[in-house]
């Protein structure tokens, strides 16, 4: 078994219902197209990360399982519509190995199905009928796309402000994690301070699996290119590995001349080769690895059982994996 | 003072408190690109039908107001939202005469400001506490989405179907009439009786509203280009005024044709020319206008009071408008 097999073993068969739940939902709108689109983009699957946090953070009560399905159903179907129009606005071909509905079907059916799977999940989350879920569900929404909102206004902005950073990443992606252990411990009858420990390991774990996919970029493209290619930077997106390299002025002025100069690649390969070697990539790890022992610390006040030591398990994992 | 006028003006405080409401949300963000794009759309005031709905249809029963305003907010909120999406998918330059985000800004900007707008619709009616509003709101958001994919799916089909014709304008205009009204009754402590009285009217002067638009888009830019071009025509969109036009076989096969052999403007002259002598849409206006007696019949129950006149008002503005 691989790592995340193991981590997900204890919640095989809840997150089989998770699966089943997302079948249904994508033969259920009676609308020819819209079937075909939803079934093509809930075929792959991707990590389930997010609902498998709403599912171990509800291991901790005994409770009816039902509303923790949904709820961790709804998390994949907002991570889901967030992805298909971050595809569309940035024009991706292919997402988890398939197309994207916007390089097969256009733009606009991208759109309205991105829009109805966000309102779907929405939709799910109300099943619950607790207050506090769906409110927090909402605001979730609102901070994913403000975070695609900062890191398109800041593009190309080598202020470097790791408190920018930090914020845009939170709702970027902390947020949501942090949704999903959060409406799993309450969805499960948690008291408050558990609530609260769930709530904070998972948005470190988030933080942490960002800052991941963020250095994860350096090495985009090695294999296809021969060389590394920070898509990031190309895009002008400063993430951690930069702002930390940026504190040495010359890397910083090179950064600035990149953007300034209409983002030349023998000044990129520079920049890229100047990022690694002067440990930034490291020191960025490091950063991830705190944020992870932060989290297992959260957990402490949790008694022991299989579900806990998955959490502790998918900590170690966020931080450790390659893809 | 206009008609519109003097229907709205048992309200006129409650709007401007909606006003103040949107104004609040547009600087709210504190994100400066974000906070400027939130300005623009709001800074132009649409018909205001759907939040006066809202409003009308909470004034039969004495209650707190405040619900009712943030419920107002939301369902023009939401309104906008499908604006900035349908504008940025229709790739259109202007809106209530200003610039489109996605002419102005781009689409990616566009896509992700639709979005951020409506979560926090969602959000507002959070704020409500009342889960049979909130989950008829996540609702109306699908069948919004749903309606616009179903125009885009039926593009150029000639089967001329009356059901899915009214299916397709329920989701796309109905459903969040229906909503704006059912909440309003809802959230001022309306009985069963009421609730269903007022979403019946809402959603019957919302389809009728449709019809209309749908008729006036068989006069569209004809001061621009000096005669008739139905934009739904050449969008592939069959409305009710052809639907009634083409129980006439030879009107059907032109109609066919137009769409088969690539648009020819001058057999869609000569569709227009036949749909205005058939008498078609003269029929879709008189359905249009059964529509706003039978919204009129529903307020029956209802006591009499300035807010049910506005309400019967609205039902003969609905039909009578010209633009």
């Amino acid at each position: 078994m691989t790592q995340l097999q193991t981590i997900l073993n204890p919640i095989l068969d809840e997150l089989a219902s998770v699966d089943d739940r997302l079948a249904e939902f994508s033969q259920s709108s009676d609308l020819p197209i819209l079937d075909e689109l939803l079934q093509h983009v809930f075929a792959s699957k991707g990590k389930r990360a997010r609902p498998a946090l709403t599912i171990l953070a509800s291991g901790f009560h005994q409770h009816d399982k039902s509303n923790v399905i949904t709820m961790a159903a709804a998390v994949e179907m907002l991570h889901v519509a967030t992805l298909i129009h971050d595809d569309t606005v940035d024009e991706a071909d292919t997402r988890r190995g398939r197309i994207t509905i916007s390089s097969g079907w256009g733009d606009r059916l991208a759109v309205l199905v991105g829009d109805y799977v966000f309102a779907a999940s929405a939709t799910f989350v109300c099943d619950t009928g607790d207050i506090k879920v769906i409110r927090r569900f909402s605001q979730t929404i609102m901070e994913l796309s403000r975070g695609e909102l900062q890191e398109i206004s800041l593009s190309g902005d080598t202020t470097g402000n790791l408190a920018e950073y930090l914020q845009r990443i939170y709702f970027k992606t902390g947020s949501l994690f942090a949704t999903s252990g959060e409406s799993g411990a309450r969805l499960s009858g948690a008291d408050p301070r558990e609530v609260d420990a769930l709530t904070s390991y998972s948005r470190k774990i988030g933080t942490a699996f960002q800052i991941v996919d963020d250095i994860l970029d350096f090495e985009a493209d090695e294999i296809s290119l021969g060389k590394p290619v920070s898509l990031d930077l190309v895009n002008g997106v400063i993430t951690l590995p930069t702002i930390f390299a940026m504190e040495n002025d010359s890397i910083r002025h090179l950064v600035q001349s990149y953007f300034d100069e209409g983002k030349h690649s023998g000044i990129l390969d520079e920049i890229i080769r100047s990022i690694k070697e002067c440990g930034a990539i490291n020191r960025a790890h490091d950063y991830a690895e705190n944020l992870s022992r932060e989290a297992r610390e959260s957990l402490i006040l949790l008694p022991s059982n299989p579900y806990k030591e998955s959490l502790e398990a998918l900590s170690y994992f966020v931080v450790a994996r390659v893809s």
